[in-house]
């Protein structure tokens, strides 16, 4: 492509931000990229200013990622189909319930060959039940292909430049090169996997084992117990990918999105900070919510329904015990003292729940 | 086997004495053990007392497990040769430097079809450099099969009863039913695999990561840059067993033993503690062996050591950065808050490093 590379943000939240941090530095760095980089900025007034032309003139996001200057090739645009119309790469970044109506607005505005990645970790409800991935969403909607990005990537550590790693989930080998080169910087490490899917699940899965882990602290049960407990919810993560979404690789879940994500959420993260605190309070989830997040939702009890929803759909709940049990505990129909007794006996430990013929993990001995 | 199989401990530390606790009861329990269990007990006066006649009568190694009782058929013997020549399986848990001396006791004093399990975490220094896995010395001195025990196991936890997993690597599938009879507990879930090698690497490896994590926690780093450190230690140790010991299993390394005892050890656990210390404190390894450990030897600045002098034999060292640094770092040649710099280019982010031919793991995309 001798056509420079154009590159639209679809989002200014605190992680928007932070993203378009690195990847307006990029696109005024490499040659492969146009120096101009739109962000799509929801209008907002703040001391009677318009939050466009706040960012637009200070370059600083005040409301979202207050402190750090964006780089002054980023342009705040406030009307969506303005930003998005010349970009070759749309970075969505937009919490995922805006997604539909988004992609609405912009069919049939975008340049015939644009491409789409997510940035969006969780999923959407499908109709009828169970699960939709935001990626396959904007690329049901939009008809173009959409990557995806995810890693134990704390926004405020990544504007801060802390070191990190990432992964991108690229289907079409294509676009990765491009992709890759968007994202990395010296300090945001990036791998670049096929296996988008799996990435993409990880991001959501993580939540509910971190209410999980949050359950073992609230109950003091120890190292050990906790580190079973993330080590069963990883391998229940990498039996929903075999079992939901066939064709994944075992490899994908030690990258970032995988394995380093999990144990960040499972330290850190406000999933476990409720689970804890849900064990020793005896509120409800909605309670924590209301005191602890402001009333916002928490993804973690939200994913683990809607997974249950499969589950039980294909009478799957026995193979995912963990699973089960934490999103019975977040509904209330489980008590969290319970959730050893239910892991106690996992598939992971016995040999014939095992099908040898497993696509991503050989059979155990015995 | 119509003949009951009788077990022998050789070992009664901390460790020993909470697997003691499981393997007595289990032995008492189940109709193929020989129910009398024989523990090696190097002898010490106890106010007066002999440790062996105290735990032969209140039940309790009051030195290194108080406060919890073993089974009453679990017998301490002070005599090493005395406690094994009945024994079918042999449970070595003792320092590692004991090792070739007490197989040298043995030799020639066993029944023909004894098996060995070793659940001694850490290498042995090879003759010459480089190490040693103590199941293959084990194997090579006494001329038995070696299988091996680890996983996210902290002995007290153990000992309480808290729930948790481990690995047991054994080459030999005809072993396996047997040994995990002997270890399984409600409690204590096992998972055999014959990738046996692994298993015991892991125990070794995992010391060098938490000195890393140890580090990014004395720096101050943040979320990100630990899981980045705790997941690219976890990709060395991978690509360690590949290059040193062909013929291991991707899948290994989400069992107890890999991904689940390497969490632990990252968030708790002394090579932490002591990595943490050592930024913060600017002293030497050896001053905080003297003021945190009572003088004794920390595994991980060791384990570094030899790894590479195995890694500088082979030129290895470029491929792996992170224990590279690590060692560097202990042995002062490096400063800690040089460690990122020397992972910004990692390997497992470039990817003409990667041998479309690995055995464990696909190249990425890019």
């Amino acid at each position: 492509m001798a056509q420079k590379t154009s590159v639209c943000i679809v989002g200014s939240g605190n992680w928007g931000s932070a993203i378009a941090k690195i990847v307006g530095a990029n696109c005024a760095n490499l040659p492969e990229f146009e120096e101009r980089v739109t962000m799509y900025v929801y209008e907002e007034m703040i001391d009677g200013k318009k939050l466009t032309e706040i960012i637009n003139t200070t370059h600083e996001n005040v409301k979202y990622l207050p402190g750090h200057k964006l780089p002054p090739n980023v342009i705040a645009v406030p009307d969506l189909v303005e930003a998005a119309k010349d970009a070759d790469v749309l970075i969505f970044v937009v919490p995922h319930q805006f997604i539909p109506n988004f992609c609405k607005q912009l069919l049939g505005k975008l340049k015939p060959n644009a491409i789409a990645i997510s940035l969006i970790k969780g999923f959407d409800k499908a109709e009828g039940g169970g699960i939709d991935l935001i990626s396959h969403i904007i690329t049901r909607h939009l008809k173009v292909p959409c990557a995806v990005l995810m890693g134990a990537n704390l926004a405020n550590e990544v504007a801060e430049g802390q070191f990190c790693e990432t992964t991108i989930g690229c289907r079409d080998a294509k676009y990765a090169k491009i992709l890759r080169d968007l994202f990395q910087a010296n300090h945001f490490r990036v791998v670049v996997v096929d296996d988008s899917d799996a990435v993409e699940i990880c991001g959501a899965l993580k939540n509910i084992v971190a209410m999980g882990a949050g359950f073992v602290d609230g109950l003091g049960l120890g190292d050990n117990t906790k580190a079973a407990v993330i080590r069963l919810g990883l391998m229940e993560m990498i039996r929903f990918v075999e079992i939901m979404y066939p064709g994944g690789k075992l490899s994908t879940f030690f990258e970032s999105c995988g394995v380093a994500d999990l144990i960040t959420t499972c330290y850190g993260g406000r999933n476990r900070k409720v689970g804890e605190a849900f064990v020793k309070s005896g509120k409800t989830i909605q309670q924590l919510e209301t005191e602890l997040l402001n009333g916002q939702k928490l993804q973690g009890p939200l994913t683990a329904e809607e997974v249950n929803y499969m589950l039980k759909n294909k009478n799957l709940e026995e193979k995912f015990p963990l699973f089960t049990a934490i999103h019975k505990i977040c509904s209330g129909s489980l008590k969290p003292q319970d959730l050893i007794e239910c892991i106690r006996c996992h598939p992971e430990h016995i040999s014939h729940c095992f099908s040898r013929e497993s696509s991503l993990l050989p059979a155990p001995k015995l």
